[in-house]
Protein backbone atom coordinates (compact mmCIF):
# COMPACT_ATOMS: atom_id res chain seq x y z
CA UNK A 1 0.00 0.00 0.00
CA UNK A 2 3.00 2.62 1.04
CA UNK A 3 4.34 2.49 -2.22
CA UNK A 4 0.94 2.76 -4.36
CA UNK A 5 -0.26 5.34 -2.26
CA UNK A 6 2.70 7.52 -2.83
CA UNK A 7 2.60 6.78 -6.60
CA UNK A 8 -1.16 7.76 -5.98
CA UNK A 9 -0.40 10.93 -4.37
CA UNK A 10 2.33 12.38 -6.56
CA UNK A 11 0.21 11.50 -9.71
CA UNK A 12 -2.32 13.80 -7.89
CA UNK A 13 0.03 16.53 -7.10
CA UNK A 14 1.47 16.75 -10.80
CA UNK A 15 -2.02 17.04 -12.07
CA UNK A 16 -3.42 19.87 -9.76
CA UNK A 17 0.08 21.71 -10.42
CA UNK A 18 -0.47 21.32 -14.09
CA UNK A 19 -3.86 22.77 -13.44
CA UNK A 20 -2.72 25.76 -11.57
CA UNK A 21 -0.33 26.62 -14.16
CA UNK A 22 -2.71 26.16 -17.10
CA UNK A 23 -5.20 28.20 -15.23
CA UNK A 24 -3.20 31.18 -14.75
CA UNK A 25 -1.52 31.43 -17.83
CA UNK A 26 -1.22 35.13 -18.55
CA UNK A 27 -2.05 36.38 -22.51
CA UNK A 28 -2.21 40.23 -21.91
CA UNK A 29 2.00 40.55 -22.82
CA UNK A 30 2.00 43.25 -20.65
CA UNK A 31 4.71 43.44 -18.33
CA UNK A 32 2.96 44.75 -15.24
CA UNK A 33 -0.15 42.02 -15.73
CA UNK A 34 3.11 39.42 -16.08
CA UNK A 35 4.24 40.04 -12.89
CA UNK A 36 0.76 40.08 -11.44
CA UNK A 37 1.16 36.55 -12.70
CA UNK A 38 4.09 35.75 -11.32
CA UNK A 39 3.56 36.49 -7.96
CA UNK A 40 0.33 34.25 -7.98
CA UNK A 41 2.70 31.69 -9.51
CA UNK A 42 5.34 31.97 -6.57
CA UNK A 43 2.71 31.62 -4.21
CA UNK A 44 0.85 28.51 -5.89
CA UNK A 45 4.11 26.91 -6.93
CA UNK A 46 5.46 27.13 -2.81
CA UNK A 47 4.11 23.66 -2.71
CA UNK A 48 2.70 22.57 0.71
CA UNK A 49 0.66 18.77 0.59
CA UNK A 50 -2.13 19.84 -1.63
CA UNK A 51 -4.61 18.49 0.76
CA UNK A 52 -7.42 20.41 -0.56
CA UNK A 53 -7.65 19.55 -4.22
CA UNK A 54 -6.35 15.81 -3.25
CA UNK A 55 -9.57 15.94 -1.33
CA UNK A 56 -11.89 17.48 -4.26
CA UNK A 57 -10.64 14.80 -6.50
CA UNK A 58 -10.07 11.90 -4.38
CA UNK A 59 -14.02 12.45 -3.25
CA UNK A 60 -14.97 12.93 -6.97
CA UNK A 61 -13.40 9.66 -7.72
CA UNK A 62 -15.10 8.12 -5.04
CA UNK A 63 -18.71 9.10 -6.33
CA UNK A 64 -17.74 7.99 -9.33
CA UNK A 65 -16.88 10.98 -11.01
CA UNK A 66 -13.27 11.61 -13.45
CA UNK A 67 -10.43 13.83 -12.86
CA UNK A 68 -11.90 16.09 -15.40
CA UNK A 69 -14.70 16.92 -13.56
CA UNK A 70 -12.54 17.66 -10.38
CA UNK A 71 -10.12 19.97 -12.30
CA UNK A 72 -11.82 23.30 -11.94
CA UNK A 73 -13.19 22.68 -8.41
CA UNK A 74 -9.55 21.39 -7.46
CA UNK A 75 -7.02 24.52 -8.81
CA UNK A 76 -10.07 26.69 -7.68
CA UNK A 77 -10.20 25.23 -3.80
CA UNK A 78 -6.07 25.49 -3.88
CA UNK A 79 -6.16 29.02 -5.44
CA UNK A 80 -8.58 30.41 -2.55
CA UNK A 81 -6.15 28.49 0.21
CA UNK A 82 -3.52 30.27 -1.14
CA UNK A 83 -4.79 33.86 -1.68
CA UNK A 84 -5.64 33.03 2.22
CA UNK A 85 -2.20 32.72 3.37
CA UNK A 86 -0.61 35.48 0.92
CA UNK A 87 -2.73 38.06 2.68
CA UNK A 88 -2.53 35.88 6.56
CA UNK A 89 1.41 36.85 5.90
CA UNK A 90 1.17 40.55 5.45
CA UNK A 91 2.45 42.74 7.60
CA UNK A 92 -0.99 44.33 9.23
CA UNK A 93 -1.98 40.48 9.59
CA UNK A 94 0.60 37.77 10.94
CA UNK A 95 3.62 39.45 9.48
CA UNK A 96 5.21 36.78 8.69
CA UNK A 97 8.70 37.20 6.53
CA UNK A 98 8.76 33.46 5.92
CA UNK A 99 6.16 30.71 4.52
CA UNK A 100 7.31 27.42 3.57
CA UNK A 101 10.95 28.11 3.83
CA UNK A 102 11.08 30.98 1.24
CA UNK A 103 10.47 34.97 1.55
CA UNK A 104 6.65 35.63 1.51
CA UNK A 105 4.57 37.23 -1.33
CA UNK A 106 5.20 40.24 -0.27
CA UNK A 107 8.86 39.82 0.62
CA UNK A 108 9.74 38.53 -2.57
CA UNK A 109 7.83 41.19 -4.06
CA UNK A 110 6.06 44.39 -2.51
CA UNK A 111 2.96 44.29 -0.20
CA UNK A 112 1.01 46.05 -2.93
CA UNK A 113 1.74 43.27 -5.43
CA UNK A 114 0.62 40.55 -2.78
CA UNK A 115 -2.23 42.84 -1.64
CA UNK A 116 -3.00 42.12 -5.48
CA UNK A 117 -2.17 38.69 -6.53
CA UNK A 118 -4.11 37.57 -3.35
CA UNK A 119 -7.14 39.71 -4.56
CA UNK A 120 -6.43 38.06 -8.18
CA UNK A 121 -6.65 34.46 -6.43
CA UNK A 122 -9.67 35.16 -4.37
CA UNK A 123 -11.69 35.78 -8.21
CA UNK A 124 -10.52 33.64 -10.40
CA UNK A 125 -11.88 30.47 -8.81
CA UNK A 126 -14.96 31.21 -9.45
CA UNK A 127 -14.09 32.36 -12.85
CA UNK A 128 -12.24 29.01 -13.73
CA UNK A 129 -15.34 27.04 -12.06
CA UNK A 130 -18.00 28.90 -14.42
CA UNK A 131 -15.96 28.47 -17.40
CA UNK A 132 -15.07 24.52 -16.76
CA UNK A 133 -15.64 22.81 -20.25
CA UNK A 134 -16.99 19.40 -18.79
CA UNK A 135 -19.48 20.24 -15.75
CA UNK A 136 -23.35 21.32 -16.07
CA UNK A 137 -24.62 24.61 -15.25
CA UNK A 138 -26.32 23.51 -11.89
CA UNK A 139 -23.74 21.50 -10.67
CA UNK A 140 -21.19 25.13 -11.78
CA UNK A 141 -23.73 26.97 -9.43
CA UNK A 142 -23.83 24.61 -6.78
CA UNK A 143 -19.96 24.34 -6.36
CA UNK A 144 -19.70 28.24 -6.91
CA UNK A 145 -22.29 28.55 -4.29
CA UNK A 146 -20.25 26.25 -1.36
CA UNK A 147 -16.81 27.57 -2.39
CA UNK A 148 -17.66 31.19 -2.45
CA UNK A 149 -20.08 30.56 1.31
CA UNK A 150 -16.95 28.25 2.56
CA UNK A 151 -14.35 31.48 1.72
CA UNK A 152 -17.02 34.55 2.90
CA UNK A 153 -17.45 36.36 6.25
CA UNK A 154 -19.38 33.39 7.58
CA UNK A 155 -16.64 30.93 6.71
CA UNK A 156 -12.73 31.34 6.43
CA UNK A 157 -12.54 35.12 6.09
CA UNK A 158 -15.06 35.19 9.20
CA UNK A 159 -12.32 32.79 11.18
CA UNK A 160 -9.44 35.16 10.09
CA UNK A 161 -11.07 38.15 12.07
CA UNK A 162 -11.70 36.15 14.98
CA UNK A 163 -8.33 35.16 15.37
CA UNK A 164 -7.20 38.41 14.92
CA UNK A 165 -9.70 39.59 17.71
CA UNK A 166 -9.03 37.04 19.49
CA UNK A 167 -4.93 37.90 20.04
CA UNK A 168 -6.46 41.21 21.83
CA UNK A 169 -8.57 39.00 24.41
CA UNK A 170 -7.29 36.96 27.11
CA UNK A 171 -10.81 35.17 27.85
CA UNK A 172 -10.85 32.58 24.95
CA UNK A 173 -12.25 29.63 26.20
CA UNK A 174 -12.37 26.09 24.60
CA UNK A 175 -16.07 27.22 22.54
CA UNK A 176 -14.48 29.66 20.81
CA UNK A 177 -11.53 28.15 20.49
CA UNK A 178 -13.70 25.27 18.26
CA UNK A 179 -15.68 28.03 16.34
CA UNK A 180 -12.59 29.95 15.12
CA UNK A 181 -11.12 26.79 13.85
CA UNK A 182 -13.92 25.47 12.19
CA UNK A 183 -14.52 28.78 9.75
CA UNK A 184 -10.40 29.48 9.41
CA UNK A 185 -9.50 25.70 8.54
CA UNK A 186 -12.57 23.55 8.95
CA UNK A 187 -14.86 25.07 6.53
CA UNK A 188 -12.54 25.06 3.52
CA UNK A 189 -11.52 21.48 4.51
CA UNK A 190 -15.51 20.49 4.07
CA UNK A 191 -16.29 22.56 1.17
CA UNK A 192 -13.21 20.45 -0.91
CA UNK A 193 -14.96 17.13 0.31
CA UNK A 194 -18.28 18.33 -0.89
CA UNK A 195 -17.28 20.04 -3.95
CA UNK A 196 -15.78 16.84 -4.55
CA UNK A 197 -18.97 14.83 -4.14
CA UNK A 198 -20.84 17.49 -5.75
CA UNK A 199 -18.66 17.66 -9.27
CA UNK A 200 -19.61 14.00 -9.36
CA UNK A 201 -23.05 14.61 -9.52
CA UNK A 202 -23.65 12.47 -5.85
CA UNK A 203 -26.67 12.25 -4.04
CA UNK A 204 -27.33 13.94 -0.84
CA UNK A 205 -26.22 11.41 1.80
CA UNK A 206 -22.73 11.15 0.25
CA UNK A 207 -22.06 14.39 0.74
CA UNK A 208 -23.08 14.74 4.24
CA UNK A 209 -21.07 12.11 4.92
CA UNK A 210 -17.85 13.80 3.37
CA UNK A 211 -18.80 16.72 4.95
CA UNK A 212 -18.65 14.95 8.48
CA UNK A 213 -15.69 13.09 7.68
CA UNK A 214 -14.28 16.19 6.50
CA UNK A 215 -15.47 18.13 10.01
CA UNK A 216 -13.60 15.54 11.99
CA UNK A 217 -10.42 15.87 10.02
CA UNK A 218 -10.30 19.41 10.32
CA UNK A 219 -10.52 19.56 13.54
CA UNK A 220 -7.96 16.27 14.71
CA UNK A 221 -5.50 17.88 12.40
CA UNK A 222 -6.07 21.61 13.98
CA UNK A 223 -6.04 19.41 18.01
CA UNK A 224 -3.10 17.48 16.69
CA UNK A 225 -0.55 20.65 15.58
CA UNK A 226 -1.39 22.17 18.72
CA UNK A 227 -0.10 18.66 20.68
CA UNK A 228 2.77 18.78 18.45
CA UNK A 229 3.87 22.40 19.30
CA UNK A 230 3.92 21.21 22.98
CA UNK A 231 5.69 17.37 23.03
CA UNK A 232 7.89 17.07 19.81
CA UNK A 233 11.49 18.04 19.06
CA UNK A 234 12.59 20.90 16.65
CA UNK A 235 13.83 18.20 14.36
CA UNK A 236 10.79 16.30 14.24
CA UNK A 237 8.55 19.44 13.43
CA UNK A 238 10.89 21.21 11.01
CA UNK A 239 10.09 24.05 12.75
CA UNK A 240 10.70 25.66 16.48
CA UNK A 241 8.79 23.72 18.63
CA UNK A 242 6.90 25.66 21.90
CA UNK A 243 6.65 28.84 20.08
CA UNK A 244 2.31 28.92 21.14
CA UNK A 245 3.41 29.25 24.53
CA UNK A 246 5.64 31.59 23.51
CA UNK A 247 3.28 33.71 21.97
CA UNK A 248 0.95 33.48 24.88
CA UNK A 249 -1.94 31.65 22.16
CA UNK A 250 -4.28 30.20 23.35
CA UNK A 251 -4.77 26.41 22.28
CA UNK A 252 -6.25 22.84 22.62
CA UNK A 253 -3.26 22.20 24.87
CA UNK A 254 -3.62 25.03 27.00
CA UNK A 255 -7.83 24.69 27.29
CA UNK A 256 -8.07 20.86 27.39
CA UNK A 257 -4.76 19.96 28.90
CA UNK A 258 -2.54 17.39 26.95
CA UNK A 259 -4.21 14.29 27.75
CA UNK A 260 -8.07 15.24 27.02
CA UNK A 261 -6.19 16.63 23.63
CA UNK A 262 -4.68 13.40 22.53
CA UNK A 263 -7.81 11.34 23.98
CA UNK A 264 -9.97 14.14 21.32
CA UNK A 265 -7.45 13.58 18.71
CA UNK A 266 -8.02 9.93 18.80
CA UNK A 267 -11.46 9.40 18.57
CA UNK A 268 -12.19 11.86 16.11
CA UNK A 269 -9.12 10.46 13.87
CA UNK A 270 -11.06 6.95 14.35
CA UNK A 271 -14.71 8.36 13.69
CA UNK A 272 -12.89 10.19 10.40
CA UNK A 273 -12.21 6.53 9.34
CA UNK A 274 -14.98 5.14 10.15
CA UNK A 275 -16.76 7.17 8.12
CA UNK A 276 -14.77 6.35 5.08
CA UNK A 277 -15.67 2.45 5.89
CA UNK A 278 -19.24 3.97 3.99
CA UNK A 279 -17.23 4.52 0.74
CA UNK A 280 -15.96 1.46 -1.52
CA UNK A 281 -12.53 2.17 -2.30
CA UNK A 282 -11.52 4.43 -0.13
CA UNK A 283 -7.76 2.65 0.82
CA UNK A 284 -6.06 5.98 -0.83
CA UNK A 285 -7.84 7.90 1.83
CA UNK A 286 -7.98 6.25 4.81
CA UNK A 287 -3.70 5.97 4.32
CA UNK A 288 -3.60 9.70 3.89
CA UNK A 289 -5.92 10.50 6.73
CA UNK A 290 -3.65 8.23 8.79
CA UNK A 291 -0.80 10.16 7.16
CA UNK A 292 -1.70 13.58 8.26
CA UNK A 293 -3.22 12.79 11.66
CA UNK A 294 -0.69 10.04 13.14
CA UNK A 295 2.39 13.03 13.02
CA UNK A 296 3.17 12.22 16.14
CA UNK A 297 3.56 8.70 16.43
CA UNK B 1 -37.91 65.17 -17.91
CA UNK B 2 -35.36 66.33 -15.11
CA UNK B 3 -37.96 65.68 -12.02
CA UNK B 4 -38.71 62.27 -13.66
CA UNK B 5 -34.77 61.27 -13.71
CA UNK B 6 -34.34 62.21 -10.55
CA UNK B 7 -37.22 60.47 -9.41
CA UNK B 8 -36.33 57.34 -11.16
CA UNK B 9 -32.54 57.63 -9.75
CA UNK B 10 -33.40 57.98 -6.23
CA UNK B 11 -35.73 55.08 -6.64
CA UNK B 12 -32.85 52.62 -8.16
CA UNK B 13 -30.84 54.28 -5.54
CA UNK B 14 -32.62 53.05 -2.87
CA UNK B 15 -34.02 49.55 -3.94
CA UNK B 16 -29.80 49.05 -4.48
CA UNK B 17 -28.76 50.17 -0.89
CA UNK B 18 -31.47 47.77 0.37
CA UNK B 19 -30.03 44.96 -1.67
CA UNK B 20 -26.83 45.47 -0.20
CA UNK B 21 -28.15 45.85 3.41
CA UNK B 22 -29.66 42.45 2.96
CA UNK B 23 -27.37 40.65 1.29
CA UNK B 24 -24.46 41.68 4.54
CA UNK B 25 -26.60 40.45 7.29
CA UNK B 26 -24.88 39.15 9.24
CA UNK B 27 -26.13 35.45 10.91
CA UNK B 28 -23.31 34.69 13.18
CA UNK B 29 -23.84 36.52 16.35
CA UNK B 30 -20.73 36.11 16.56
CA UNK B 31 -18.66 39.68 18.03
CA UNK B 32 -15.74 39.53 15.47
CA UNK B 33 -17.42 38.65 12.65
CA UNK B 34 -20.57 41.48 13.73
CA UNK B 35 -17.41 43.79 13.40
CA UNK B 36 -16.02 42.42 9.97
CA UNK B 37 -20.00 43.14 8.60
CA UNK B 38 -19.38 46.41 10.09
CA UNK B 39 -16.25 47.39 8.32
CA UNK B 40 -18.02 45.88 5.01
CA UNK B 41 -21.15 48.23 5.41
CA UNK B 42 -18.87 50.91 6.70
CA UNK B 43 -17.33 51.02 3.05
CA UNK B 44 -20.74 50.11 1.40
CA UNK B 45 -23.04 52.85 2.84
CA UNK B 46 -20.27 55.56 2.05
CA UNK B 47 -22.38 56.47 -0.94
CA UNK B 48 -20.87 57.07 -4.09
CA UNK B 49 -22.81 57.12 -7.67
CA UNK B 50 -23.85 53.76 -7.87
CA UNK B 51 -23.12 54.13 -11.36
CA UNK B 52 -22.25 50.25 -12.19
CA UNK B 53 -25.38 48.95 -10.39
CA UNK B 54 -27.68 51.49 -11.66
CA UNK B 55 -26.03 50.73 -15.49
CA UNK B 56 -26.78 46.46 -14.47
CA UNK B 57 -30.50 47.57 -13.37
CA UNK B 58 -31.34 49.92 -16.16
CA UNK B 59 -29.73 47.65 -18.75
CA UNK B 60 -31.50 44.48 -17.67
CA UNK B 61 -35.22 46.79 -18.11
CA UNK B 62 -34.39 47.86 -21.77
CA UNK B 63 -33.95 44.20 -22.39
CA UNK B 64 -37.17 43.47 -20.75
CA UNK B 65 -36.00 42.13 -17.78
CA UNK B 66 -37.28 42.44 -14.04
CA UNK B 67 -35.62 44.91 -11.28
CA UNK B 68 -35.74 41.12 -9.36
CA UNK B 69 -33.59 39.69 -12.21
CA UNK B 70 -30.96 42.45 -11.92
CA UNK B 71 -31.24 42.28 -7.84
CA UNK B 72 -28.13 40.29 -7.70
CA UNK B 73 -26.05 41.37 -10.15
CA UNK B 74 -26.40 45.00 -9.19
CA UNK B 75 -25.40 44.39 -5.70
CA UNK B 76 -22.59 41.97 -6.75
CA UNK B 77 -20.64 44.70 -8.60
CA UNK B 78 -20.90 47.50 -6.27
CA UNK B 79 -19.25 44.75 -3.60
CA UNK B 80 -16.39 44.05 -6.33
CA UNK B 81 -16.13 48.37 -6.68
CA UNK B 82 -16.43 48.62 -2.99
CA UNK B 83 -13.40 45.93 -2.10
CA UNK B 84 -11.53 47.79 -4.69
CA UNK B 85 -11.61 51.10 -3.08
CA UNK B 86 -10.91 49.30 0.36
CA UNK B 87 -7.49 48.11 -0.83
CA UNK B 88 -6.85 50.76 -2.87
CA UNK B 89 -7.09 53.29 -0.04
CA UNK B 90 -4.22 50.45 2.25
CA UNK B 91 -1.31 52.26 3.14
CA UNK B 92 0.90 49.99 0.63
CA UNK B 93 -1.33 51.09 -2.43
CA UNK B 94 -2.77 54.44 -2.48
CA UNK B 95 -2.18 55.42 0.94
CA UNK B 96 -5.57 57.36 1.24
CA UNK B 97 -6.76 58.50 4.64
CA UNK B 98 -9.77 59.37 3.58
CA UNK B 99 -12.36 58.78 1.12
CA UNK B 100 -15.73 60.47 -0.11
CA UNK B 101 -15.21 62.85 3.04
CA UNK B 102 -14.75 59.93 5.61
CA UNK B 103 -12.20 57.98 6.76
CA UNK B 104 -11.50 55.44 5.04
CA UNK B 105 -11.92 51.79 5.83
CA UNK B 106 -8.70 51.04 7.58
CA UNK B 107 -8.60 53.93 9.06
CA UNK B 108 -12.09 53.80 10.48
CA UNK B 109 -11.50 50.05 11.55
CA UNK B 110 -7.73 48.86 11.49
CA UNK B 111 -5.77 47.64 8.46
CA UNK B 112 -6.19 43.61 9.09
CA UNK B 113 -10.20 44.37 9.19
CA UNK B 114 -10.02 46.72 5.93
CA UNK B 115 -7.48 44.14 4.11
CA UNK B 116 -10.40 41.05 5.15
CA UNK B 117 -13.36 43.07 4.59
CA UNK B 118 -12.19 43.40 1.11
CA UNK B 119 -11.81 40.00 0.66
CA UNK B 120 -14.78 38.98 1.77
CA UNK B 121 -16.48 41.85 -0.39
CA UNK B 122 -14.60 39.71 -3.31
CA UNK B 123 -15.81 36.90 -2.61
CA UNK B 124 -19.63 37.03 -1.65
CA UNK B 125 -20.74 38.52 -4.61
CA UNK B 126 -20.18 35.17 -6.45
CA UNK B 127 -22.29 32.81 -3.65
CA UNK B 128 -25.17 36.08 -4.11
CA UNK B 129 -25.60 35.20 -7.77
CA UNK B 130 -25.10 31.44 -7.42
CA UNK B 131 -27.87 31.80 -4.73
CA UNK B 132 -30.18 34.30 -6.48
CA UNK B 133 -33.66 32.35 -6.78
CA UNK B 134 -34.96 34.19 -9.83
CA UNK B 135 -31.88 33.49 -12.66
CA UNK B 136 -31.79 30.58 -14.28
CA UNK B 137 -28.33 27.87 -13.40
CA UNK B 138 -27.27 29.21 -17.31
CA UNK B 139 -27.62 32.83 -16.62
CA UNK B 140 -25.87 32.54 -13.19
CA UNK B 141 -23.27 30.91 -14.98
CA UNK B 142 -22.68 33.00 -17.35
CA UNK B 143 -23.14 36.59 -15.07
CA UNK B 144 -20.39 34.96 -12.57
CA UNK B 145 -17.58 34.20 -15.91
CA UNK B 146 -18.68 37.93 -17.22
CA UNK B 147 -17.78 39.34 -13.44
CA UNK B 148 -15.07 37.36 -12.44
CA UNK B 149 -12.91 37.62 -15.82
CA UNK B 150 -13.77 42.15 -15.67
CA UNK B 151 -12.29 41.37 -11.86
CA UNK B 152 -9.50 39.13 -12.36
CA UNK B 153 -5.84 39.79 -13.74
CA UNK B 154 -7.07 40.35 -16.73
CA UNK B 155 -9.61 42.85 -15.82
CA UNK B 156 -9.76 45.58 -13.04
CA UNK B 157 -7.63 43.76 -10.90
CA UNK B 158 -5.04 43.96 -13.85
CA UNK B 159 -5.48 47.46 -14.60
CA UNK B 160 -4.63 48.36 -10.84
CA UNK B 161 -1.09 46.78 -10.96
CA UNK B 162 0.01 48.65 -14.11
CA UNK B 163 -1.55 51.73 -12.71
CA UNK B 164 0.53 51.03 -9.40
CA UNK B 165 3.93 50.33 -11.86
CA UNK B 166 3.24 53.17 -13.63
CA UNK B 167 3.97 55.09 -11.15
CA UNK B 168 7.79 54.07 -10.70
CA UNK B 169 8.08 54.82 -14.43
CA UNK B 170 8.35 58.16 -16.56
CA UNK B 171 8.05 56.61 -19.67
CA UNK B 172 3.72 56.46 -19.83
CA UNK B 173 2.67 57.11 -23.35
CA UNK B 174 -1.06 57.63 -24.50
CA UNK B 175 -1.14 53.59 -25.54
CA UNK B 176 -0.36 52.03 -21.69
CA UNK B 177 -2.71 55.07 -20.24
CA UNK B 178 -5.71 54.03 -22.56
CA UNK B 179 -4.92 50.23 -21.76
CA UNK B 180 -4.69 50.93 -18.01
CA UNK B 181 -7.55 52.40 -17.57
CA UNK B 182 -9.55 50.11 -20.14
CA UNK B 183 -8.84 48.13 -17.32
CA UNK B 184 -8.76 49.77 -14.33
CA UNK B 185 -12.00 50.88 -14.63
CA UNK B 186 -13.65 50.19 -18.49
CA UNK B 187 -13.86 46.61 -17.19
CA UNK B 188 -16.15 47.08 -14.41
CA UNK B 189 -18.77 49.29 -16.43
CA UNK B 190 -18.59 46.98 -19.09
CA UNK B 191 -19.24 44.12 -17.01
CA UNK B 192 -21.95 46.03 -15.88
CA UNK B 193 -24.08 46.93 -18.94
CA UNK B 194 -23.73 43.50 -20.22
CA UNK B 195 -24.54 41.65 -16.65
CA UNK B 196 -28.05 43.91 -17.30
CA UNK B 197 -28.61 42.50 -20.88
CA UNK B 198 -27.45 38.84 -19.83
CA UNK B 199 -29.76 38.73 -16.61
CA UNK B 200 -32.51 39.88 -18.96
CA UNK B 201 -31.75 37.03 -21.24
CA UNK B 202 -30.98 39.23 -23.96
CA UNK B 203 -29.40 38.31 -27.27
CA UNK B 204 -25.81 38.33 -28.22
CA UNK B 205 -26.53 41.63 -30.52
CA UNK B 206 -27.61 43.90 -27.44
CA UNK B 207 -24.90 42.74 -25.32
CA UNK B 208 -22.56 43.51 -27.79
CA UNK B 209 -23.92 47.19 -27.97
CA UNK B 210 -24.33 47.56 -24.39
CA UNK B 211 -20.42 46.91 -24.49
CA UNK B 212 -19.75 49.27 -27.08
CA UNK B 213 -22.00 52.01 -25.36
CA UNK B 214 -20.06 50.94 -21.88
CA UNK B 215 -16.48 51.27 -23.41
CA UNK B 216 -17.26 54.77 -24.89
CA UNK B 217 -18.67 55.74 -21.48
CA UNK B 218 -15.87 54.69 -19.10
CA UNK B 219 -13.60 56.09 -21.47
CA UNK B 220 -15.02 59.66 -21.65
CA UNK B 221 -15.58 59.56 -18.20
CA UNK B 222 -12.11 59.04 -17.23
CA UNK B 223 -10.82 61.75 -19.94
CA UNK B 224 -13.21 64.39 -18.43
CA UNK B 225 -11.55 63.88 -14.57
CA UNK B 226 -8.16 64.35 -16.13
CA UNK B 227 -9.44 67.63 -17.53
CA UNK B 228 -11.37 68.62 -14.45
CA UNK B 229 -8.50 68.52 -12.57
CA UNK B 230 -7.12 71.16 -15.11
CA UNK B 231 -9.61 73.36 -15.40
CA UNK B 232 -11.76 73.21 -12.87
CA UNK B 233 -11.80 75.10 -10.04
CA UNK B 234 -11.58 73.96 -6.34
CA UNK B 235 -14.83 74.70 -5.58
CA UNK B 236 -16.93 73.13 -8.58
CA UNK B 237 -14.64 69.66 -8.32
CA UNK B 238 -15.02 69.64 -4.65
CA UNK B 239 -11.41 68.60 -4.06
CA UNK B 240 -8.37 70.47 -4.37
CA UNK B 241 -7.68 70.78 -7.88
CA UNK B 242 -3.99 70.66 -9.97
CA UNK B 243 -3.42 67.44 -7.97
CA UNK B 244 -2.20 65.11 -10.58
CA UNK B 245 0.00 67.80 -11.94
CA UNK B 246 1.88 68.36 -8.40
CA UNK B 247 2.14 64.39 -8.26
CA UNK B 248 3.94 64.41 -11.46
CA UNK B 249 1.12 62.30 -13.12
CA UNK B 250 0.49 61.06 -16.29
CA UNK B 251 -2.89 61.96 -17.70
CA UNK B 252 -4.62 62.24 -20.52
CA UNK B 253 -4.65 66.07 -20.60
CA UNK B 254 -0.40 65.18 -20.33
CA UNK B 255 -0.57 62.94 -23.65
CA UNK B 256 -2.94 64.11 -25.72
CA UNK B 257 -2.65 68.18 -24.77
CA UNK B 258 -6.26 69.59 -23.61
CA UNK B 259 -8.01 70.56 -26.57
CA UNK B 260 -7.52 66.96 -27.90
CA UNK B 261 -8.49 65.44 -24.79
CA UNK B 262 -11.54 67.86 -24.85
CA UNK B 263 -12.32 66.86 -28.59
CA UNK B 264 -12.04 63.57 -27.75
CA UNK B 265 -14.23 63.02 -24.67
CA UNK B 266 -17.22 64.67 -27.37
CA UNK B 267 -16.70 62.41 -29.66
CA UNK B 268 -17.01 59.73 -27.40
CA UNK B 269 -20.03 60.66 -25.70
CA UNK B 270 -21.73 61.44 -29.11
CA UNK B 271 -21.22 57.73 -29.96
CA UNK B 272 -22.06 56.61 -26.28
CA UNK B 273 -25.52 58.55 -26.88
CA UNK B 274 -26.01 57.20 -30.62
CA UNK B 275 -25.69 53.92 -28.94
CA UNK B 276 -28.22 54.63 -26.86
CA UNK B 277 -30.83 55.30 -29.38
CA UNK B 278 -30.69 51.89 -30.96
CA UNK B 279 -32.47 51.00 -27.28
CA UNK B 280 -35.98 51.98 -27.32
CA UNK B 281 -36.89 54.19 -23.88
CA UNK B 282 -33.57 55.22 -23.45
CA UNK B 283 -34.23 57.93 -21.89
CA UNK B 284 -33.10 57.97 -18.29
CA UNK B 285 -30.07 56.59 -19.59
CA UNK B 286 -29.43 58.99 -22.05
CA UNK B 287 -29.98 61.63 -19.24
CA UNK B 288 -27.68 60.04 -17.04
CA UNK B 289 -25.01 59.21 -19.77
CA UNK B 290 -25.11 63.79 -20.12
CA UNK B 291 -25.14 63.74 -16.44
CA UNK B 292 -22.00 62.22 -16.16
CA UNK B 293 -20.16 63.32 -19.30
CA UNK B 294 -21.13 66.85 -19.29
CA UNK B 295 -20.20 67.97 -15.65
CA UNK B 296 -17.75 70.45 -16.52
CA UNK B 297 -20.84 72.21 -18.81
Amino acid sequence: MEQKYKELMNGYISDIENYLRRYTEDKSGNESQQKLTEAMRYSLEAGGKRIRPVLVTEFCRLCGGTPEMSAAPAAAIEMIHTFSLIHDDLPAMDDDDFRRGRPSCHKAFSEATAILAGDALAVLPFQIIADDSVLDSSIKVRLISDLASATAGAGMIGGQIIDIENEKRDDVDEENLRYMYSLKTGQLIRTACRMGCIAAGADDEKIRLADSYASKLGLAFQIIDDILDVVSTEEELGKPVGSDAENNKTTFVTVMGIEKAKQEADSLTNEALEILDLFPDSEFLKALTAELLDRRK
